[in-house]
Parts: C-alpha cells; structure tokens; sequence
C-alpha cells in the first residue's frame, strides 16, 4: 500500500500516518518527492484500514499495490486447477475441464419438457458436447414470465444423464435451494445477476459440486475473481470462470461479449475460463464466429444454446442454435481448436 | 408490439405472422409500405411470445408498443404511493415517504457498536433526520472484510428505535433472514447487487415491510421498475425507489450518480424516489452538492452515510459525513427543499 | 512516479530501473516490502517516460502519482478563472461567467432564420437570459441531416447582438473556421465529438475568444481537463467547461447527466462550470428539474434549448423548452440560486 | 416510421398526426389498438421530421422502421467492396482488402526515425506482413505528449515504400492536412476521436483514397456506419471499418475489444472489417489470443504495432509486439485463417 500526501501536506500530517501504520504493525517507508511525499507501507497488507488512512489530514490517495484476491490468483497458486466431472453412467468416461480439451456445454436456455431434455440430450450427445446445460430456476426480469419447472425440471435432466450419459449443469438462485440443486447437478451455475450474491457463494462454498461463476453484467474481472475468492475461501477450489458479455451502449448485441476477458483471467487466475457467446450476443447468427473466436482466445470451454424450435422456445429463442446449426458449428470448432493446439476432447 | 418484416418478405412470410398471432387470439393489421411491410398486433400484448416472433422467417423486428411493468407504472396507478411508517414511540408522531415532505435516513454504513448506535442516533434525531440508516448484513466484494454483526447489529438498532425514537431501515441479503429482518426492520433495504435478486424480491412481497429497492450498478430504470414489480405483484404495494449511482468509465467518482432518475421515476411509476448521494459518488466533499441537486430535482428522501468518526469507520469511511458536517448540511438542504416548494418535514 | 515491481522481481532488475531513472535524471528510492519492491521515482515526472519503465524486465505496473493536469488545476492556480464577456452594446453591461452569478445560455439548437433569432434573442432577453446560443455548423451523425446555415447564420446571431444585446455563443467544427467564427462569437463553442480534436484545440488557444468545452460522450474528467490544458498551453486562458451528459447503458434518457462533475471540476480546477440538461436528458420535460438540479449542486451556467415552436424545429425539438416553458423555469431557477447563495444576475 | 399515440390520446389528436403526414407526402396508416393507437406511415422516411412528430400532442414515441444508413447497407449494395491497393513498386503484386485473404497492417505507433522505418519495414515485409502502418500526426491526450513528425514522418514512410515494397497507412487529423497526407498515403486512417469529426469525413469522400475509419470509443455500430455514410456519401466508396475497443468499466483492459463487430459489421454492411487488438487490449501479452480470435470471428485484416524496442517507443510501448513476437504470431495466425477457410494472403 502506498500512501500519497496532498502538495503541501505538513510534517506532523506525514508523521501522523507514519504512526497510525506502525500501530497496525507495518512499516512506513518515508520518499520526501520535490511536489508530494509518498509513503510506503511495508507489512501485512491486510491489517491496512485503506479507507481510513484516506480520510487522515493531509493524505490525497492511497494505491494499493497488492491484488486483493488470492486464493484464486495465479500468483499464489501456480497449478492450474482442472475440475473433474466423473462419469456420468458406470462405463462412461469422466470429464476434464481446464485441460487440453476444449469443453462443450450445450442445452435449451429452459427445461421445458422432460421428451426435450431426453431427445435434445441424445442429438447433441451424438453430435460431440460434453455437458448438458438448461435451467430449471430462471431469473427473468419480469414477474409475468416463465420462472422454471423448478424440482421437476431438475428430476428430468437427471434422468437424461442417466439415460442419455451426459453430464448435467444447471443453475442455482437461492440460498434455500442450494442442497437441492446439488443432489441433481454436476456443476452448479451461478447466473450473472447473482454473482456477487455473496451468501450464494458462501453456501457454495460449502457444497461440494464445481461452480461455474458468470461475470456479471457490469462486474469488473478482478470483481468476478473477487467472487471466485469467496467460494473458495469457504471451502470449495472447483470454480469455474464464464465470460457472458458485459453491458455497453452498444444496442445490436444484447451484451457486448468481451473476449479479452479469456487471456486476462488464464493470465491472472488459475481456474478455468469458459465463454458464452449466446448470451454474450443474443442473437443466434453471431454465436458461431464468437464461439469459434472464443476458442482462438483460448476459452477452456462454450456455453451454448440449443433448442430443437428456437420460434416456439419459452426463453431465449432468438440466440439459439437449432440441432443442425449445432452439429455444424462442432465441425468448424474442431478445425479452430486444433489450430490453436487443443482439440474438443 | 408491431412486427416488422425484412425487406423482400414473402406474402406467404406474413400471412405466417398473422395467422401464428391469430392463433394467439390477437388480431393482425398489417401495412404495406414501400420497402417494409409492418403488422400491428391488436389485442393483449401478455399473450404473444415476442422472441418467437422474431425467429419466424422473414421477420427483422419485433417492436413492443406497451411498457412492460403495470403495477408499477403511473399509467395504472393515477394517484401517487405514500409509504406511511408508524411512530417509533407512544407519542411520537409518524412519517410518510412520497408525500409533500423530504426524508432524510442517516447513519452509519455498518453498525458497528451498540454505543455508536444509541449516541449517533441522539444526534441525528436532534439535528432533523427521520430515520436511521445502519447495515448489520453487509454485502462485500471481500470474503476478508467486515460482513456485517448480524442480529446483534439489529437488536441495537431496535434498541436505538425504542430509546431515541428513530424508526430504523437496514439491508436484508438472503431469503432465509427475511422473515427476521422483518421483525426489526421499519423499512427493508434491498442493495443494489440484489435488486435481481427474484426470489428475495417474491419473499419480499410476501412480508408487510415496506421496502426500499436500490438500483443496480448496471440497471436501467426499466429494470428497477420491473423489480418493483416483482414486489408488488407478490402482494407488497409499499415500495420506494433509491438512485445510488450506476457504473460508468468515470473515476473521480466511486459510481456516476444519475440525478435524471429522480423526475423520470416520478414520471414513469407512483412510488416515492429516494437518492443515495453518499454511494453515488463515494467522497464525502461531494455528498452535500449532490444531496442539494437531488431535493433540487424532486427527490423525496435521501440516504446519507453519517459516522462519528470517518477515519475510523469499518466500511465506507470516505464517502461518510461527520455529524458537524451532517448537521450544517441539514440546514442547506432546508433552504433548498423550500425554493421547490417542499420542506424537511 | 512509482514503479511495483513483480513478486520475484530480482536485484538486477530493480537496478536496471533505478539506473534508467537516474539517467533521466530522478533519483530513485527503492523500498523493498514483503511481497513487492517499490521504486519511487523523486524529481520531475514530466521527464519520465512511464509505458517505457512498464515494459522493463521484472515491472509490473507504474502509478502517476501527479495529476496530468498543470494549467487547468486549482492546485497549480489557486485564484479562480473569471470569464470576462464585454457589453454587446455601447451603454450595455458585460458578463462575468465564474463568478457570484449564474449564467443562463439560451436558444435554438440551430439557427434557422433570422426572424426566429431576432424575436426569440428579445423573448429571451426580456425573461432574463444572459447569452444567446445557437448552432449555425452543425455536427449531425447523419450526412441526410440538416448541417447548418454556415456564415449566414453567423450574420444573423451577430444582427440579434447589435439590435437586441443579447451576446452569443455558437460552435465551431473545422480549424478552418475559427478565424471566422471568432469575428463573430463571444464565446466559441467545441461540441461534445470535437472534444478531443487536437488540433482545433491548439487553434483555438491562439484565437482571442473565451472557449467552451463540452464534454465527450465518452470522456473522463480528467480527459475534459487535459483539453482544457491544450487551449491554455496554446495562450489561451479562457476556458469554460460544460458537462453536457455522458453515455452509458440508459435509455429513458439520451445521456446520462453526470452532475457531480461540477463540485468535482471546481474542486480540481479554477475553471467556470456550466450544465447542459438539455442535451444531457434529451426531454423537454427533464430539463427544468435538472437545470434546478444542476444549480444546486453549484453550477456557474446553464445552457438551455428554446425553441418558438419545438415541433417544427429542424433540429433537436424534443429537447427544446418553449418560450413559455423557459420563462417560468427563469423564475424557478432565481429561487433555487437563492437557496444556495447565488443569484441570476 | 411508426408513431405511437399515448394511452387516452384523442380522435383529433390522431388525426392531426394523419394530417401532418399526409402535408409530407406520406401516407398514415392507423390501427386502433386496445390500449394504444398506432400510425404507419407509408412513403418516404426521408421526408419525415421524427423529432417534430414526438412533440406533437398525444404522441408517445416514433419508432424508425428502416436503417438509418443506406450506401453503407449490405441491403442496398448485395455486392461486397473489395479495396484494391495499387502495387507499392513497379513488379510488386497489388493488395486486395476484403477478398478471401486476411491483411495485416503492422507497424509502430508513431513514426520516430528515418531508419526505424526502413529496418523494420524490411523485417515486417520479410515476416508477411501487407502493410506498413506508422502515424506521423498523432492524436494526444495530453499537449505535453510527443505529437509526432508531421511531413517528416510521411516522408520516410514514402521512402519505405518505394525501397521496401510495403504499401503505407497513415492517420489524418485535421482538414487542412487531407491533400497532403493523400499523397503520401495508400489508407488514410480516421482515429477513434475523429470517427465523427464530420467535416473531415466530407473531405475525405472528394480524395481519391480509401479511408480506413476507426471505431469511436463510445460510438455505437450504428453510428460508425453512419461516419462510413458521410464519406460514401460525399464520393468515396472505398472505406474500411476497422474495431479497436470500446470505453467499459473494465480497467484490466485499456479498452474492450467488441469482437461481436466483426459478424454485425458483415452483415450489415458491404465494407471490408479490420480489427485492431493493440490499442483494444493495451498489453501486448494480449495482442496474440485476441488476433487470433478476430480472425476466428471473420475479420478481414488485422492493425498491430511492432516495434523494434518497445521499451524505448515513444508512445504506446506497452502495447507493442517485439519483431520476434510478431514473426511468431504470423505462423499462428496463417493457422487460425485456415481453420476458417482464409489464408494470409
């Protein structure tokens, strides 16, 4: 932490920093500059009370110099982490996500009928992805929209996993739910809105089943780490990062898909990135050249959307893949993938 | 909502628009222009499926006519909400929110003891504020700072309550303590990183608290209506609205405080609109000229952080008031309320 | 300057940066904290080339510790800038913009014909207004749209000065032109997309004309006050700034009024700070609250659209107050000044 | 155009919307809702005043059917545009921008010596680059910032060219400068803060070479189409739209790259899409992942500064690949365009 003082800030003021720091049990480290004096704080950042050291008399800023995650940061933890799904049905190969392989979860925005989740599993089981995804709980900004089938939608993809064999995720709203929801599910999402739902992610951290953390929509990376810090302060090291779009001006695109975000967290972090291009676009024309550049980024895995009738989907529609659209996309995914050296296992 | 079709669109494209919407019980109107051909929808909006609209071919866009909150709109509600809050005391009188008078809520970002409450209550209340704003759940970006003494943070607010005379407002964060926080609470704060919290706002309904809804960093006003909306529809009519600053490139401030919300909430919805100037912009030397502006534009309340001694709060130390400066603040405000027509009553 | 080193950074790499800086001539001072080694760079910033030590071996990041900002800061001019507009007519009373009194700015968004500027420039002189503005170049974003009158519009602004007296405000766009705006301007106007057109900022720091700045859609503070610092560095101390609304993800509104610009620019400059709510709300029907707003959050001006007839205006009618609306707003605005130790004067 | 009357608005009301119209040449179309009066309005949008409409009485909103922009439409110009850049020596092969190859641009940030130029043009050129970019005027935030070598510096790039063979793109600022630079130039670059300084587009359109236009930092697509519209508009048909972030939230990144450009852009339009990942990231680490993913997303060339020591460049050195690092991410690329169907031409 470093401590600037205000152009013309007095002898006793900088003293008086000096002491309050020595008092925490830090060291100050006085530089007298020509127009400010700065301090350096060397010590246990964490004892540091930022903001109250702001508000002393002379003091102009105060720049932290340490990132303020650790458990999820590259620098504290040098392996990456790779989160193991096991196999779905006894026979069945498990799951890796976070290694070589770029992983594949596909599915409908919403579990609408258990014949959908059995039929759609087996097409995109066949046509190569990894995991199926779909929501039983659904956050919708309106009151009068379709909420989830709830437990019974939950009960429907665990009879496809059963069945079909493939590996389910799904997400997670309430506190309450939490229990429930991990009986059913393979990795546990956590949606944008409720990224920094911070008892969400304590519980969380408590359950143990992988997490897949979305960015939320106007949240900083270092807040989505911040997020991932919590779950595994609490206990639980399988999160999974997901880049979802960001919100902008920009109006063609329902969010603005922010790629960059990929090399960033797998620079900064040890957790696995996955992206999804349905959401973080909106509109289904766009999803395969984001998906295919979301790769090429070096995206660890895709989130995206199927629905064998996007017109008649109760959410979503308009950014989802239809089967065929789907199993063409896998072919050009692969081409991609292998281009940057991976492959989708 | 209006349909429009892409250029080129087949007769039979929108001879499919208007018997899908016929089907849906509405009646299609459509019009041939010179290089688009639009169908109006007549009928009730609830019952079309707009994204599955979209999907159908030859359609471009799908344009809503209708706003979508109903319960929270001024449209549907002629005459304006005022939350009525009971007297704290035998003998105290009681306070509206929304009618002619200005609320101020003050106190400290977190509760932090039970002397700190009972003292600065006393001040407050002698210095003309109407409630008492403390946080004993705190929502944290940190898993590693302060989160807040719970139902201990909330007896002593009771305690202030029932001493001094202050009526109290805290933050609820999690479905499972409503029903406690209920039980302290005069109103109930929902933060700005829940206000998408859906299922807290259904439980919210549910309670016969009124509840102050703050916008999200990344709302638009749209949503925080459609939020309000959630609460209302689940049967709680006392609802107030709170601009606390979205987020913005901008960094001199902590958020970017959006003073236009006040007359266009006013417009738009019946409820009452409060303004958070001390979040909004995160210093405390821009707390009172914003605080001003906010009474200025037509606020009906404000929230502001007052602690007795900033250096030393636990949280938000920066964007804090001292009781001296609360207190001259107090009587600027009055002189502005009165220049448009209203008071701190 | 201060440069963090990385964790792991070696001796040799903080000795190469100690040396580098040494050449430039700054004395390093290296602090060696427990996780990070600190450099503080003492002498002047203004010699050091900050993306260069970033890219060193062993850095990580390099934090200004000065503002960017010299000329445009209270720091470095403590006397507050007081802008000076010379009577219109022999017998007239100048202006001061920047000093006890609040400016109000008013008229069309372009010009249109020479009757509309003499009858409104009377209108408005006699409800109080103290400069007539009006575009006669017109940045529009479509090349279909109307651009203006150019120097015929120029004539009639200069015609209303001589007959009625009120002084003018219009824009210019092109290097080119600001030798001929100038000849008729009193202040000259640069429009929210030229803010960061350098080069018609050099040109107008040589032309004797006070300036008025508008801030980007996109611009920070600190950027608006960097061109503040272009005029001024060219010779030109008459700078006014005008927060005229930012974008962000809002819709209801056509920017995002950011209002705590003004106790932030007056706190960070010595220069006048003037309020856009016209532009910066894009509704007639939120300018009147946010003018008060804009007042009582310590504006030095307002700049106000008024149009004899919004609804054939050929420019920005939705924004426009009428005649009638602004002279009741006039009234409002004196009482609100009042309430916060101004006046309209 | 549609307009919206609100809720409650009279028979005449609608009629005075009808007769209006009507007086423009257009004909109404009114369909009598249950909750809201619609109006079509059939004929030329052209001719309709959409802000004179929303301020008539009883009007809600007005509602554009049609894009705004038409020579820049892929709808009104099926074929694709295809720069051609002439061969840069007599017996080199001419360059195609927007055919099957992908182009790279390459090059420093600002033009800074004679030799720098030739040297690392003949390395770019032998690494396959297609051009060389280099600014000889730049764009500075701060008037204390180097401002670059004017003529000088298009001289050398001149030089470049006819020693080494790389064609040249280079940006203009200012009006006054647009012959000058057009005889040096192969591009002319608009940069992000000119994007709608408009009368440098007019200008532009009456030179005779393409114009590459970068993408505003808080501009939408839309209004970039609209900038290409000036240009087209005013004569010149061949314009390039080139992505390079835009202004967030986000503070890891120096802008957000919206990669999700690349396929709106093609769709909506005809003009070839460049990307530019250096000045859309800010860090060099990030340059690669996020090239790599523009060409995945469909990009047709790609703007990248090297620099031969970008520790010493005098501007943008954090951003600059080294010519090792380049000459590598060449290698991957040429992959990556494969994986698409593309090559490096």
């Amino acid at each position: 932490m470093i401590v600037v003082m205000k152009n013309g800030a007095g002898a006793e003021q900088v003293q008086a920093v000096a002491d309050t720091v020595t008092e925490w049990g830090l060291k100050p480290h006085v530089s007298q500059g020509e127009e400010r004096t700065v301090i350096g704080l060397i010590g246990d950042e964490a004892k540091v009370n930022g903001p109250a050291l702001e508000m002393m008399a002379g003091v102009e800023k105060v720049m932290p110099v340490l990132k303020p995650y650790k458990r999820a940061s590259a620098e504290f933890h040098a392996e990456r982490t790779v989160v193991r799904i096991p196999p779905a049905r006894h026979g069945d190969r498990g799951l890796t996500i976070g290694g070589p392989g770029v992983v594949v979860m596909a599915g409908p925005c919403s579990v609408e009928t258990r014949d959908m989740i059995l039929s759609l599993g087996a097409f995109l089981k066949g046509a190569g992805a990894h995991l199926l995804r779909g929501g039983a709980f659904k956050p919708r900004t309106s009151p009068y929209a379709f909420q989830g089938l709830g437990v019974e939608g939950l009960r429907y993809l665990a009879e496809e996993r059963s069945v079909v064999g493939l590996p389910i995720i799904t997400e997670v709203m309430d506190t309450r739910d939490v229990e429930m929801v991990a009986e059913f599910a393979d990795i546990i999402q956590v949606g944008a809105r409720n990224m920094q739902n911070f008892n969400l992610l304590k519980v969380l951290g408590r359950c143990n089943r992988p997490v897949m953390l979305k960015r939320g929509l106007a949240s900083t990376l270092e807040e989505l780490l911040m997020s991932a810090e919590y779950v595994i302060n609490a206990g639980n090291d399988e999160v999974i990062l997901c880049e979802r779009g960001i919100r902008t001006f920009e109006t063609f695109t329902r969010n603005t898909l922010d790629l960059s975000a990929v090399p960033v967290l797998k620079r900064e972090s040890h957790l696995p990135v996955v992206v999804d291009p349905s959401h973080g676009t909106g509109h289904w024309d766009l999803v395969a050249p984001m998906a295919k550049a979301a790769v090429a980024a070096g995206a660890d895995g895709l989130l995206l959307e199927v629905h064998p009738d996007p017109s008649h989907a109760v959410s979503d529609g308009p950014q989802s893949l239809t089967p065929k659209r789907f199993k063409a996309l896998m072919g050009e995914l692969e081409l991609v993938a292998r281009a940057v050296g991976r492959n989708l296992h």
